[in-house]
């Protein structure tokens, strides 16, 4: 591809800035209807309690009451194999118990007060590692160990390599429960027309809840409608279907009516997802020159009361995948506790894995005596390597560029320096870390409509729920590179199940890949046909022919037909369909390296992040804007999660302690330092115009970075996040 | 095709009905938009009067008063070449002269009061023929002839036509203007977001309004969406863009706030579409035997203010076609007068020719003593007499069995009778028309788009609006044929710019092979997508597969797989997108002959129509019930035409005297007699599964039927619509 691009590449604002900040743009939340009930959910006070007793007489004789129900009235699907839509077992605080339409938000709530539910209370518990040991209260009949055994992965042999390693490393980490705190909590709208369900919902994948909704209703998907047109923020919680939906659509069929339920700020808190805890134990062992030789990780994950998946499979990819080392073994337990249901955050589970990660080479590092910068060289995994597991080179890989552009944008040869030595209270210290994983690779379903109109001017239909990411904004910009038309040209529709395609969830930073191949392949469809068209007004060989500016022109020359003269040969519109198939014989990774300068103070334990280099193999940028601020965002959260961030459970009661956005701190502009997204951009021959997924790798790096440069400061090892001043001082105090 | 059909060719209720009976689907007079504001048209009290000044400040200051226009405010653009938006001459009563946008009705209709429009009144002509006459009014600068000369086209020659004949009838005949009186009037909400233009609207063919507004206002397709979801009738008044589109648009963009203009039943008699009036003179030749030697046919065809088309051209169509005839001369006057502007009703000009023709046909038939059901028979245009100005035969033919099985189902042979030679007061005639032409016939764009969801269900894509015709039901029949499945498997998109495909205006009769044909070839592509992936999966030839049940079966074989199985194969949706070109080398008609018997009351003068037998060839009855649905509604509309509807106008101030359904009498069903739809199917190769379309023709033939049957019953011949009692008392009293 050495043409040069008219469209991609450049600093694109969204095409759909002054919809969001106009607020005009359509949110599920701004979806009002005629006749609309309002919706709210009855939710557990109790960690675990059996529910004796329902009684809704009260609550029912309640004027604006239109329709109360019960875990009796649910259909036998079941969420996850293992959660009900209504329980009648609270397995966590905020589990669901019965839910009400009214007319108003107001006698919703107070049919809620006046609903009376007789509890019995069974023991809980909280801690992973507690749920885990004989005796423990029971979540779910089959015990707290999901799937009845670890699971246990491995390659080479864990033994020989610990043999020849010089040095063996071993330690234990742990990450906190966090929360996605997205700007528009869980809402969503079910309005019933005839045997026709549409659900307007603040979600990244739309047809997830459709095919979800359509087996719990038993319907078929074509009379189940879901839009998302504008999401305020996803980061994984709105990854598909909920009990809510589904809540949504049964009152609004009960009643008639269609009706809306909303999660407050703190129902999100209590019942939507988040990152889940995880406990770790890691065992390295390196030979002398920092030749990793074995790699050993155990994890707990705490994944709550339901099973959503396999946390701790997913957390352990980047310790099979991250280094070149030949022998691995991994062992991984997801385990139930009294907590709400883990969930994907900005990832599977790789910002817990890279913290443990990556703090512990940087031990190893220092107790080589090696620079950290030069361990990671050292031991990446190179194309050829690609997936150890699979023994699949990678289509790309732009690690070392990383590596070395990141190092040098933050002077790292020259300022990094030996823990513990700056003198004075307020120290400084650098620290780096690197990431790679798979998100950001092509997955199926992957597909596309481009619709040209008569004037030449483009409509794209496509799956992908834009919820923040400019993802409207690529699509068009595809469009429009391929098609040779200007972006002004292009409009979009995105994420309605009835007129789009299917591009799997704005999740797992795929849509560049998935969205975006199918854009870039109904394009190249509907280009082929203009050509053929062109190629007979033109009386010329197709293969002569190339489209820019809104013209086809025979290369080289000056013979040309515009775009709308072409569609005015033939009336009515053109269509052009793209789907896209996953690529066989390579796999597909992100890489990236973060570098970190922080301040101390030692008098407060205040660590203060300074400048953050954010070096991402993005394989090419398709918007510049729109890459750089995804970056930016990630590094944001992930700065949050290493300084700030964690949601507190009352060991004694087992209720959540800081339930809200005053008490669980997260990260606003003022806390934010320089970041520096830096691109590397090696292009990838498989994604759409060389480019790869960027959405979730920017969050996974910041942490062990700031963690270790906080020891290259103040000579204190964090194993745990969050490093608030207090753990700063009690660190301190230890050392 | 000789394989059973499934689901085409059943008696299918709209599979919208739920939507329509209960008040839930969203026509377009249903949107209600948050801040939207209400625009409202001052219209002139003159036919034809100069605009001297508009003086707009004191309405300006009315409190609710948002914006108003005037036609300085207008873009260059005109409708038809010779409209403005908003006009500074007032060409007839109604004529668009500004338009406020206010918070509610009442004050944007205080507006139009407090407006103060200075008028220089002009000279007016309503009738077409003085309208031509040296030193009339001149409404526009070229004279009042539109296109400045007569359009003459002939073949053969008609003076040797007439040499060859032993009769030459001549005679003169005319038809009223007529209203469409749609249960929905016009009516659009138009709302900007960024520089996005949505309207909703009431039409026909959304696309075309799409491609009007974005030239008016200098905008790309891509940022103007059109949407028709329900229409409360069309009949061609609705055909397209309108004056009041764009200026909801233009109104909405200068206030920044939603605008709704809803046409009153008042401004829809006096300012939209209606059938023009027309004044004939016809010259026919026969031999002894009945074969016509020689047709002469000049139309005038009044206009109003606007040209909107050619409708003496469009009205002398079937002159040139229904009869076998070498000589042939039409001559058309296409003329403005002061009244609204002319435009499409059911049809372009048919209504009014065949008028016309059969009467003239039923007297041809009498002078030569022959039954004019023979005179038919002997004289209709033969499959390979076909289009005898293309010389393309037709596609198909069933005009023979359309007179044989109408005339066996009435028991003409027995019961036609000489004319006025039935005893007592109450006189009984039987009275026949036929029809051919060339509405129903393929044209382009014809497209579509069908979706498969991941359960084997599927989403129709097309941009046909549903104007009461089942046309929805059709695609979801003709989609879940093709691919096997079940209709209740169908949901359809339907009329909307953004997500569908442009299959022309649901007008000419044209959607079963536009919309129908562009469904078809998408579930065909989408079809052979699945044959593939069931090839690979049964290991089977593609060739030896069939599709039915929601199965792909290995013909004559046990051996299957299900749809649902194969799409569970590949993740997402799968795109079948079709286009379909109009056939070349054969001509496409549609056939019809109408059987009446009425009863008149020679004392009252009462014309009842006491039975109606239609029969029509349609291809192939995709919905028998929406067929027959088709036939029904057009006779009826056709029956008010010939002995009721017609809209007056005051020769002395050129004002409408019934711009009401009070005083212009559509026919209610307590009006209605027995109609019997007769389908014949020769099958047309070149239609979707052998249809045709049948939305117009049903019309054209039951006035005509109509006036033969009372000459039969009373032997009083009328040229001139609708047969009032007044009409029958004076024929009876000149007789």
């Amino acid at each position: 591809m050495n043409h040069e691009f008219r469209v991609i590449g450049k600093r694109q604002p969204k095409i759909d800035g002054w919809e969001r900040v106009s607020g005009r743009g359509k949110y599920a939340s701004d979806i009002y209807l005629p006749g609309m009930l309002y919706g709210r959910i009855l939710r557990s006070p109790h960690p675990h309690a059996k529910v004796v007793k329902v009684e809704c007489d009260r609550a029912r004789s309640l004027s604006g009451v239109r329709a109360i129900v019960t875990s009796k009235d649910m259909p036998s699907f079941r969420w996850h194999k293992d959660m009900p839509i209504l329980t009648d077992v609270a397995r966590f605080e905020g589990d669901d118990i019965a839910a009400v339409a009214a007319v108003d938000e107001e006698s919703a709530e107070q049919a809620l007060d006046l609903i009376s539910v007789t509890y019995e209370a069974l023991p809980f518990v909280l801690d992973a590692e507690e749920a885990l040991k004989p005796g423990a209260p029971a979540i779910h009949s089959g015990g707290n160990l999901i799937g009845g055994k670890p699971v246990i992965a491995q390659r080479g042999s864990i033994e020989k390599g610990f043999e020849q390693a010089d040095l063996v490393y071993e330690a234990g980490y742990h990450t906190p429960l966090l929360q996605h705190v997205t700007s528009e909590p869980r809402v969503c709208v079910a309005q019933w027309e005839g045997g026709k369900l549409t659900i307007w919902d603040s979600t990244q994948y739309t047809f997830r809840i459709q095919s979800a909704v359509a087996q719990a209703l038993k319907l078929p998907m074509s009379k189940v409608r879901v839009i998302s047109e504008f999401v305020g923020g996803g980061f994984g919680d709105k990854g598909g279907p909920e009990r809510y939906n589904v809540l949504a659509a049964l009152l609004a069929k009960k009643t008639g009516r269609p009706v809306r339920i909303e999660l407050s700020r703190q129902e999100n808190f209590l019942s939507a997802h988040h990152r889940y805890p995880t406990t770790w134990h890691l065992k390295y062992g390196v030979k002398k020159d920092g030749t990793l030789t074995a790699i050993y990780a155990k994890v707990i994950a705490d994944m709550g009361a339901y099973a959503h998946f396999d946390g701790a499979s997913g957390a352990l990819e980047t310790m099979r995948s991250v280094y070149r080392c030949p022998n691995v073994k991994v062992e991984g337990y997801s385990v139930y506790t009294n907590k709400p249901e883990g969930g994907f955050m900005r990832c599977v589970g790789h910002p817990q894995a890279q913290f443990a990660q990556e703090a512990h080479m940087d031990v190893i590092a220092e107790k080589l005596g090696m620079d950290p910068l030069d361990l990671r060289l050292k031991n990446y995994a190179r194309r050829e390597d690609g997936d150890q597991d699979r023994k699949l080179p990678f289509s790309s890989i732009g690690m070392e560029e990383c590596i070395r552009k990141g190092a040098e944008a933050i002077g790292w040869k020259e300022r990094w320096h030996k823990a513990h030595s700056s003198p004075g209270p307020i120290k400084k210290g650098l620290g780096m870390a690197v990431h790679a994983c798979r998100h950001g690779a092509p997955t199926e379903p992957s597909s596309g409509i481009v619709k040209v109109n008569q004037d030449a001017t483009v409509n794209v239909l496509t799956g992908t729920a834009d919820i923040g990411g400019s993802q409207k904004t690529m699509m068009a910009m595809i469009a429009a590179e391929e098609l040779g038309v200007s972006l002004d040209a292009v409009s979009v529709t995105s994420a309605d199940t009835e007129t789009t395609t299917d591009t799997g969830g704005s999740s797992g930073s795929r849509q560049t890949m998935t969205g975006g191949w199918g854009i870039k392949l109904a394009a190249a469809d509907a280009k082929r046909q203009l050509v053929e068209r062109a190629a007979q007004e033109l009386k010329e060989d197709k293969a002569n022919l190339e489209l820019r500016d809104g013209m086809v022109f025979v290369r080289g020359a000056e013979k040309r037909i515009s775009l709308q003269e072409l569609m005015k040969k033939a009336p009515g519109s053109l269509i052009g369909r793209g789907t896209a198939r996953v690529p066989r014989g390579v796999s597909f990774h992100t890489f990236s390296a973060h570098f970190v300068e922080v301040e101390v103070d030692t008098r407060t334990g205040t660590v203060k992040v300074l400048k953050l280099i954010a070096a991402h193999d993005v394989g090419r940028a398709i918007n510049l804007l729109a890459t750089e601020n995804q970056i930016e965002g990630g590094a944001i959260q992930g700065i949050g999660y290493g300084l700030s961030e964690q949601q507190v459970f009352d060991r004694t009661t087992g209720l959540c302690l800081n339930s809200n956005v005053l008490d669980y701190k997260v990260f606003t502009i003022k806390d934010i330092p320089e970041i520096r997204p830096l691109l590397i951009e090696p292009i990838d021959p498989h994604g759409p115009f060389g480019a790869k997924g960027v959405g979730e790798p920017p969050y996974s790096v910041p942490a062990p970075a700031i963690a270790n440069a906080v020891y290259n400061a103040i000579g204190v090892r964090f194993q745990e996040l969050p490093i608030t001043p207090r753990a700063v001082l009690n660190g301190l105090l230890k050392a």
